[in-house]
C-alpha cells in the first residue's frame, strides 16, 4: 500500500522560483544544463523511479540478498533494474565528459538522489557507493589509475565500494590494522578484514573496485600513518578486460534490520593486489573529502524516505475511514469520515510535509554551493560557497535522517495496527532508514563534526558566512509586512543559535566535554533553523507564484506549511537552548560503575 | 550482546523507599502480601527471566511463529517455558483464591510484568492476554461462566484473547459487524472476521477462549449495539475436559515488523458457539474496563524494553573503546577509551535511565493505586485512588511506549553500525517496541482519550487529584533548602501544564478541532511533569538513604539522574507549551487535497 510519485512539481519549484537554477548553465562547464534540459531528465529519472525501482523496493526486502561460498545474490529484478539504470546513463550524469560522463551539475544528481533513495534505497546504493569510488579515483588516482578505471565506474560496467571499517574500529579509523607492503612491481600486498562493506560483493556487475583504508608497515600511529589503496576484485587486463581474481573475497553477508537488499559485506584480504591512490599516509584526508560528499548523500536518503513515508500515509490518511470529525461529519453519506479530518493524523503529517518541502530545498541549495564551489570563475565566490556546504553537511547528514526515520515512523503511526504489517509496506521504511543515522559517522559524529571542526574552522569564519546568508535575508526582508510572519520567528530563532553557541564557546574552553555535551542539541538547534531560512525563501517565492496569480492553492499551501513549521516545530528550539545552557554537569556527574 | 539482568535492587527500593509497600498488607483480602513475600516472589519471577525467557527472545525473534492448515507452532523453547511459567504459578499470581489463584495485590502484579515484558514481550503476551480475558469474565461473566472457565484461565492450563479489530475498523468499533445470532439453547451463533488477534493460535495450551465483540441482528447501530460474547476454541464437556472443535479457525498469521513470536492472528468465525459475556449491548463498556487494564499492561511494556535496551546499552558503552575521552585519556594503557567516557553517549544513557527510574516508581504507584481503589475500606479513598488511576492510564500508555521506542532507539544509536545487525540484539527491541505505540489504542487516542474523557470527567475532579498530588508535594517540600532543585522546576512545569489546559479548554469550546489538535502535546507535557513529580518523590527517598549513611554511591546516583531530568529533558515543557497555545489553525488549513 505504500505509494511514490516523483514529486517533480515541487523540485521544480524549488529549481525555479525558490532557487535560480538557470544560473548553472552560466558556470563554465555546465552551459549545457539549461532548465529545460534539467527538466526533461528529471523526468526521465521519474519514470525510471515509478515503474522500475520502486516496485522492486519491498520485494527486495522481502527477498534481501543471499550468500554461499563467496557468491552474493541480489534479489530478482535488481539485475535487470541495474542494466537499465547503467543503460540510461544514470551512473555517467556527473561524471567528467573525459571518461564518458556527462558532466553534469551537482545539482542535478542531488535532485535525482532524492528520487532513487526515496523509491528504493538499497538499490540506489549501488550507484551510489559506485560513484563515491569514481570521485575518490578521481581526485586522489594517478592518470594511470584515472585511466584504467573511471570508464568502467561512469559506464557502470563496474562497481566501486569504501573498505573503511574493521571489526575494533569504526569511528576511531586511527586503530585500523589492515597491513599494506610494497612489491617490486610498485603495486602493495594487502590483507585484513574489513566490515560492514555495502555493495562489497554482488552480481550486478563485472568487476567491483575496492578503495581500502590499510596501513604500511613502517607508517607512523594513529591516523597519520594510514593510506588508500584502489584493490579490483578482478585485475583487469591490459585491454581493460576482466582478467585474474585477486585476492579479495566476501566471507560472508550480515543479517540486518533493513536495506535487506544491499549486500553487507565482511571482506577479507589475503595478500590481495592494490595500487596506492594519493599519496602515502594520506589515506584519511583523502577519505575525508569522499566521506563529505557520502554524508550528503545519506543526507539525501534520509530525505527520500521522508518522501515516500509521506505520500503512503497521506494517500492511507485519504483513505482510511475511521470516527468523525470532532467538527461534525465531513463524509456525512459514508459510515465514517476519511481520517485525514483529524487534527492528530494531519499533525502528522504536516510533519513530514513541513520537513520534506524545506528539506529538498536546502538540499538543492547545497547542491547549487557545490557547483559554485566547483566551478565558479571568482575564488572568492568558491571560497564562499564551499564554506556554506562544509558547515551545511553535517547538518543535513544528521538532521534530514533523524528525520527521515521520524517520517517513516510517522507513516506507520498513521496506518495503525496496519503500519506494523510487513505487506503494506511503511515498516520496511523505519528499518532502512535506521541506517543512515548510524552510517557514514553516527549522527553524534556529526554533531561533534559540526561543534568540533566546522564552527571554529578558519576562526570561524563559515560559520558566521552561515549565520550571515541567514540575518542578510531577514534584514532584506523585515520592513516587508507580508513576510512578517516568517521572518520575525527566524530573528528569534538566530538568536537563540548565537546564545547556545556563545555559551558553548565560553565553556568549552575551560572544559572540552562542555561542547560533547552540547553537540547534538547545537546542531538540532541550526538545523531548524535553517529549515526556517529555507521556508522564509519558500515563502518569498510563493508570494511571487501569488502575484502572478496562477496555481494559488499550490502557493497557498506553501505558507501554510511555513506557518505550520514555525508555530509547531520550530518551538523546539526554545528547549534546547535550555539543554545547551544546562551544561555537560549533569552528564559527566556519575561514575561509569553507577550506570 | 543484548543483555538482561532483573532490577531487583531498584524496584525494591521504589517498593520500599519512594512507596510504602508494606501498608498493601494492611489492605482487606492482602494480608499475606507483606514486603518479604513480596520480594521473594520478586526474586523467583527475576530467575524466571534471566534464565529461561531473555534466552529465547532472540531465538524467538529469528524463528517467529509459523501457519500451517490452521495450525500455529510458537518457536522452539516457548512451550516448555509457558509450561514452566504456568507450573511456577505465574498465571494465577494476581488471580482471586476463589478460582485457585494467589490473590495477590497488582502492584506486585506490575513488577513482574515490567521483568517478563523486559526479558521476552512476545512471550509475555501470551499470559498477559489470557489475564485480560480473566478480568473481563471475572468482573462481568455469569457465575456459570466463571465457575467453567476461570479456573482454566487461572492455571494456565487453557489461555485467552480478545477479538475487537475487524478489517474495516479498529478505532472506530461503532462499525463493526460480526453478527450473533441467539440459538434455542440460550447460546449464540457467532459469524465474522477478526483480525489483529494476539495469541489467536498457538500450541501452548490446550483450549484458547475468545472474548468477541459482535451484534446481534436487530442490535441498535453504532457502539451501543456491541455485545461480549465468550467464544472457545474447544467446547469444554461436562466434566471440564476439552470437548469438540468450535467455529473459529485461525485463516492466517500476520507478518510483522517484530513480536514475530507471538502469534497475530485473523480469525474467522462461522457460526461459532459463543455465550453471552454481561449484559446485551453492553459489550463495548465491558471491554473498555478491560481495555484501560490492557492499556497500563502496554505501557509496562514500554518500560520493559527500556530498561533491557538501557542495560544492553551501557554494557556495550563499557566494553566498546573507540576514541578519546574528550578530556584526556581515561583508559592510558589501552588503545582507546570506553565510549561511556563520551558526553553524546552519556547523554543517550541518561536519557534512558531517568526514563526507567521514573517510569518504574510511576508505575508500581499506579499499582498501588489499583489495590487502594479495589481494596481500601473507605469509599472516598477507593474514588480517590480510581481518579488517578484514569487519569495515568492514558499517560502511561502512550508516555512509557513512545520512550520505550526512544530508548530502544538510543541503544541502536549506542551501538553505532552494529545496533543494525540482527545478532547484536538491540535492533529487535526497536522493532518489538513498535508495536505499543499503536495496539490497545495508538498513542493519539490516548491522547484524545486524556483530552476528551479523562481531563473532563466529573467535572474535572480527577484531573485536579493528579494535579493536587503534585502540587501538594510542591508545598510540602518547597521550604526544604536540599528539595528546591527538584520542587521549583517542578511547580513550573506545573504551571505550563495549567497553562496550556486553560488554553485548550477555552478554545475547544469553539472549535473541537483545537482539543484534538492540542491532544499529543498537552498528553507530553503532562508525562513529563508526572515524571518529574515521581523524581521529586525519589529524591525525598535518596535524601533519606543519604542521611542514613549507607549505599551513598545508589542514593547519590539517584539525585544525579534527577538533576539530569531537569536540566535536560524537562525542558522540552517549555516547547510543548508553545506549540499547544499556537492552536489548531495551521493543522486544518490545508484542504485534504493539497496533502
Amino acid at each position: 500500500m505504500a505509494v511514490y510519485k516523483a514529486p517533480l512539481k515541487d523540485i521544480n519549484f524549488v529549481l525555479n522560483e525558490v532557487l535560480d537554477v538557470s544560473s548553472l548553465a552560466k558556470l563554465p562547464g555546465y552551459q549545457d544544463a539549461t532548465p529545460d534540459v534539467i527538466q526533461a531528465i528529471l523526468e526521465e529519472a521519474a519514470k525510471l523511479c515509478e515503474n522500475v525501482l520502486f516496485p522492486l523496493n519491498r520485494s527486495g526486502d522481502e527477498e534481501g540478498c543471499t550468500y554461499e561460498n563467496g557468491v552474493v545474490r541480489t534479489p530478482k529484478g535488481f539485475k535487470h533494474a541495474y542494466d537499465m539504470f547503467r543503460e540510461g546513463g544514470w551512473t555517467a550524469m556527473t561524471c567528467a565528459a573525459e571518461y564518458g560522463g556527462q558532466g553534469l551539475p551537482a545539482t542535478v544528481g542531488f535532485a535525482v538522489q532524492e528520487m532513487f533513495t526515496a523509491s528504493n534505497q538499497a538499490f540506489a546504493m549501488y550507484p551510489g557507493l559506485s560513484h563515491g569510488a569514481y570521485e575518490a579515483l578521481a581526485r586522489h588516482g594517478s592518470d594511470e589509475l584515472k585511466k584504467k578505471y573511471l570508464p568502467k565506474l561512469t559506464d557502470g560496467t563496474w562497481t566501486g565500494t569504501m573498505c573503511l571499517t574493521e571489526p575494533h574500529c569504526g569511528t576511531d579509523l586511527g586503530m585500523l590494522r589492515t597491513k599494506a607492503e610494497l612489491q617490486a612491481d610498485g603495486s602493495y600486498s594487502i590483507t585484513g578484514t574489513k566490515i560492514f562493506i555495502s555493495a562489497g560483493e554482488h552480481d550486478l556487475a563485472e568487476n567491483i573496485l575496492h578503495l581500502v583504508l590499510a596501513r604500511l608497515p613502517d607508517a607512523p600511529g594513529g591516523t597519520k600513518g594510514i593510506s588508500l589503496f584502489l584493490v579490483p576484485k578482478f585485475i583487469p587486463k591490459e585491454d581493460g578486460s576482466v582478467g585474474g581474481r585477486n585476492g579479495i573475497r566476501c566471507g560472508a553477508i550480515e543479517h540486518k534490520m533493513g536495506i535487506k537488499a544491499n549486500a553487507t559485506c565482511v571482506m577479507n584480504l589475503d595478500g590481495a593486489k592494490g595500487w596506492l591512490v594519493g599519496e602515502l599516509n594520506k589515506g584519511m584526508p583523502a577519505m575525508f573529502v569522499m566521506m563529505n560528499a557520502a554524508r550528503l548523500g545519506v543526507g539525501m536518503q534520509g530525505l527520500g524516505i521522508a518522501e515516500t513515508s509521506y505520500q503512503s500515509a497521506v494517500a492511507y490518511a485519504r483513505d482510511r475511514i475511521q470516527g468523525r470529525s470532532l467538527t461534525g461529519p465531513k463524509n456525512a453519506n459514508g459510515p465514517a469520515d476519511p481520517i485525514i479530518v483529524h487534527p492528530d493524523v494531519r499533525r502528522m503529517l504536516m510533519i513530514q510535509k513541513s520537513f520534506t518541502e524545506a528539506a529538498r530545498a536546502l538540499s538543492l541549495w547545497v547542491g547549487m554551493l557545490i557547483d559554485e564551489a566547483h566551478s565558479h570563475p571568482d575564488a572568492a565566490k568558491r571560497e564562499a560557497a564551499d564554506d556554506l556546504v562544509q558547515m551545511l553537511t553535517p547538518i543535513i547528514k544528521a538532521h534530514f535522517t533523524d528525520m527521515g526515520s521520524e517520517c517513516a515512523n510517522l507513516a506507520v503511526q498513521t496506518y495503525g495496527g496496519h503500519g506494523f504489517i510487513r505487506e503494506n509496506g511503511v515498516e520496511q521504511f523505519v528499518r532502512d532508514a535506521r541506517i543512515t543515522q548510524l552510517y557514514e559517522g553516527t549522527n553524534g559524529i556529526q554533531a561533534l563534526d559540526l561543534i568540533g571542526r566546522k564552527l571554529p574552522m578558519k576562526g570561524g569564519q563559515a560559520a558566521q558566512r552561515l549565520l550571515g546568508e541567514m540575518s542578510g535575508f531577514v534584514a532584506q526582508h523585515k520592513a516587508d509586512d507580508k513576510m512578517k510572519e516568517f521572518v520575525e520567528p527566524l530573528e528569534k530563532a538566530l538568536g537563540r543559535v548565537q546564545d547556545a553557541a556563545l555559551f558553548v564557546m565560553q565553556h568549552a574552553m575551560k572544559n572540552h566535554d562542555e561542547a560533547g555535551a552540547a553537540a547534538t542539541d547545537l546542531l538540532r538547534l541550526m538545523a531548524l533553523t535553517a529549515m526556517t531560512f529555507m521556508w522564509g525563501r519558500i515563502a518569498v517565492a510563493a508570494h511571487k507564484g501569488l502575484a502572478a496569480g496562477n496555481d494559488n492553492a499550490f502557493y497557498e499551501a506553501k505558507l501554510n506549511t511555513a506557518r505550520f513549521y514555525i508555530a509547531r516545530v520550530l518551538p523546539q528550539t526554545t528547549s534546547l537552548n535550555h539543554q545547551i545552557k544546562a551544561g555537560a554537569a549533569t552528564l559527566m556527574a556519575l561514575p561509569a560503575e553507577a550506570f
